[in-house]
């Protein structure tokens, strides 16, 4: 695939009542986002929402058909609020089945301490596609294009080796940061006429105030590296030398 | 204001390139869920999207609408990526126009540093409303019921004190909750009673499995103390006390 053409797009809904109230501050967004970058995916839009079953299936159904993939986390353990499968297949008008795939993973994994509600985990919207992967004995859980992951973090960033097999590598996204000493008031201007000279690079600034020294990282991402190369060019061709502190920050975006 | 009315409820706009790439995590949605757990305002949902006008202005259209309340992070510095001002203005049809306050404010903060770029920061929204605080001397913009807040996290905490003000005090949320040794599996059918037993609560189950031990925080949301405390004490009448390693953990949601 060349980087001309439009790179696959994605949804992720985060849900549970514990990141809307503060007790739990989500970890699992940057670890998607930073897999899709490196994918070439773009990621557009994140939802946080509440454990309803409603709502999640309203969510659900607005983004699967603006988005080439969608990303649940959470909503999956076998307690009452736990409320994701349920959604879906309200989402599907399908039923819940037994999948014995994972009835019999959870039968191994809990030994003598399974019990029925374990199982409800096992209990998928029908029609429910599970992937195997290289790198681990769980199955991914999918439904058209909806991927539905945990929301343990640990659990959470080990799918992601198998989400990474699923969704294929397409051409990556790069970035390269350019650290400077100036005031984003100084580089305003510069940067906007960037933005507008290099329209296939999407330039962020940000500023940073370590030290009590004013300095800006200044970012550039594309799927083509020639052209993120001409726009910091551009960019250093008028930055003063001494205000350039790096201009290749280690941006390992997805690492 | 009695526990029984139905609480204000709010949904926030976090917006950022760099949060949907994964080059920052946010820090904000969680500070902000704290505050309004304690003012008791229901936050209802967090939508994280790019710096694009368009994007923002639907959102917040979407958004305003079905909300008491909608706070933004993000987007509102010098430069070509900060778009939130814009969209507001987009969204409400109105021009841009230069508030003397702010001018005056960012003009003694920058000194002879001061440049037109800055400057774009003063230019708000026909009709903003300025909220001054005993806290800040800067004050919080508001549109209607749309709060625009700066994303960098430490300027974001500092308006917090600001909007606590603006908000009001209603009657808070309370949290408490009960650390326990059970598998989500063996306490599963308990929670689902309790759930039901007590409608007035929210009751969340988040498996821990730190020191290779599993264990299970169980906790109960509610604006009424009373309706907590039934609902814990109706669980821990129904826990082998063993299990029980704390039935008071300490969740100072919002401090």
């Amino acid at each position: 695939m060349s980087p001309t053409e439009r790179p696959r797009s994605a949804a992720a809904l985060i849900i549970g009542n514990e990141l809307l109230t503060g007790k739990t501050e989500d970890a699992n967004l940057t670890v998607l986002a930073r897999l899709l970058f490196r994918l070439g995916v773009t990621l557009e839009r994140a939802i946080f929402c509440r454990d309803e079953v409603e709502v999640i299936a309203a969510e659900l159904d607005a983004l699967r058909l603006k988005h080439d993939f969608v990303f649940t986390s959470g909503g999956v353990g076998p307690t009452h609020d736990d409320v994701t499968l349920q959604a879906i297949a309200k989402l599907f008008g399908c039923p819940l089945v037994r999948s014995r795939v994972i009835e019999k993973l959870m039968s191994e994994h809990y030994q003598s301490r399974l019990s029925p509600r374990h199982l409800r985990m096992a209990d998928l919207p029908e029609g429910a596609e599970l992937l195997l992967s290289n790198t681990s004995s769980w199955p991914l859980v999918k439904l058209e294009n909806i991927f539905v992951l945990p929301g343990l973090p640990n659990i959470f960033q080990q799918k992601m080796a198998g989400l990474a097999e699923a969704l294929g590598q397409d051409v990556p996204f790069l970035s390269r940061g350019v650290s400077t000493l100036c005031d984003e008031g100084e580089v305003g201007d510069l940067l906007e006429r960037l933005s507008v000279d290099h329209p296939e690079v999407a330039i962020g600034s940000y500023p940073r105030w370590n030290d009590r020294q004013v300095s800006v990282l200044i970012t550039f991402d594309s799927r083509s590296k020639a052209a993120v190369e001409r726009a910091v060019d551009d960019l250093l061709a008028h930055l003063p030398a001494d205000k350039v502190v790096d201009d290749n920050c280690a941006r390992s975006v997805g690492g």
